[in-house]
């Protein structure tokens, strides 16, 4: 497929397309202008938990949308869509330890699930884009540096851990306009949770992340970080459940919501 | 007590005054500035559904806080508080019947019990009154009008009906600050869910709301409509559980967070 065909393609298209199993790259960059979200599956008996601890805290865990049990289709951000083949990839976990890297999740499938459909920065990302402010992850075509930081979330059930965040190096100049761009995105992790010094999250070395790669930080650029998706993920594989699913890393779920939609107002 | 020292009295002060019994009106104008919040007390089998359908409705049922199973203290929006004791008046339902309006459930309370607290419109009334903007219903000194609308919110579980909302009427030349200020408020309704025509939320009379009472729209105005809490409760009913606790109508949870505290930015 020729790029200019690809930039082309809907959200459902491209959900076809993987359902096919000939898709095999991230999907960072497909589709833009429309969300992608983390998918967490999980059995029924701990959703109300988790869910519990998403609304308690929501920077790093924000719903896009939790099916019923046992449905597959997520209704709300994409109807029609099939949550067992609609992404690339997946990641099974057995007692907190990964088993396989599946493209299709049919056989896994069981009648508790309840899946989880998490906002993710690529939203806020391309806002930032379009507002001509570097992202300097995506300039240096690496991951975004994740840290562990001191600041514990809020507990809920046997759901607890600390608050992972993602940092982006910002000019002095254009903090106040980044602060403003995010804070429009609640829906993805919105507003920064800290700006500066690093160490007042127990950071103590910005070139080495906890996950992901580093990045430059040049002078006159100031650290800004984000609460950060993968929270979620390290707080459910600290209960090690007997199975959870989760999309794999960068192969994401493509909703029908477009960006501009998920704007707060 | 003299009204100029019930003005100073801090959220708490009030609570401690409400626990030992001795109020008997309405919260509203107490503890100006802080925000209250509505109350619904289900047992723990009911509580995944009802989660997850103010997950999915958020402008009718935006969450405050929901309390661990079993304890009665809202750790995140009033430390030390006690929710059986430090409302002025609640109410019991057993199987969708009103049998009793106690000033303390301590008696009712079960282990089993989880409360959410839900956003109420005193904050964002408070901050349209600080704009200078009139609220009509506080003007005439009557409860806000209520109406059943022909809008299905999204079901969870066992947990389905119409959106109720509120509706306050509006100068045209006030209609874009009413929406702006409203706006930065999510957690207590947010911005309106439609303004003018009634007919389109299948509202035939306007002087005939389906809960509270009617206000006067003026030449010029425009009927403004908002999500109401009333949603959460009629659907809660609709379910007939067991046992139910709610606050009497009128007769709040005052939390310590402040209503600028609120402001999404």
């Amino acid at each position: 497929m020729k790029v200019e065909d690809a930039s082309l393609m809907t959200p459902a298209a491209w959900r076809e397309r993987f359902r096919t199993g000939n898709w095999h790259r991230p999907t960072a960059g497909l589709a833009l202008g429309y969300a992608q979200a983390n998918l967490v599956i999980l059995q029924r008996e701990l959703a109300y938990d988790f869910l519990l601890f998403c609304q308690r805290n929501p920077k790093p865990c924000p719903i896009l949308e939790v099916t019923d049990i046992g449905c597959f289709e997520p209704k709300l951000v994409a109807r029609g869509a099939d949550l067992r083949t609609d992404l690339p990839k997946y990641r099974i976990f057995r007692n907190g330890q990964l088993v396989d890297e599946p493209s299709d999740i049919r056989s896994y499938w069981q009648d508790d699930f309840v899946s989880f459909l998490l906002g993710c920065s690529f939203t806020f990302e391309g806002a930032l884009q379009a507002a001509g402010i570097e992202v300097r992850h995506i300039t240096q075509n690496r991951n975004v540096p994740m840290y562990i930081t001191n600041r514990e979330c809020q507990k809920a059930g046997v759901m607890q851990g600390p608050l992972v965040v993602s940092m982006r190096p910002v000019p002095a100049s254009n903090l106040v306009k980044v602060v403003q761009i995010t804070s429009r995105f609640p829906a993805v992790h919105g507003a920064p949770v800290h700006i500066g010094d690093p160490q007042a999250l127990g950071i103590v070395d910005l070139a080495l992340p906890d996950m992901g790669e580093s990045v430059d930080v040049k002078a006159g650029e100031i650290p800004v970080f984000w609460a950060c998706g993968c929270t979620s993920q390290a707080v459910v594989m600290a209960v090690k459940p007997e199975l959870v699913i989760t999309h794999a890393p960068g192969f994401m779920f493509i909703t029908d919501l477009s960006d501009q939609g998920l704007a707060a107002f």
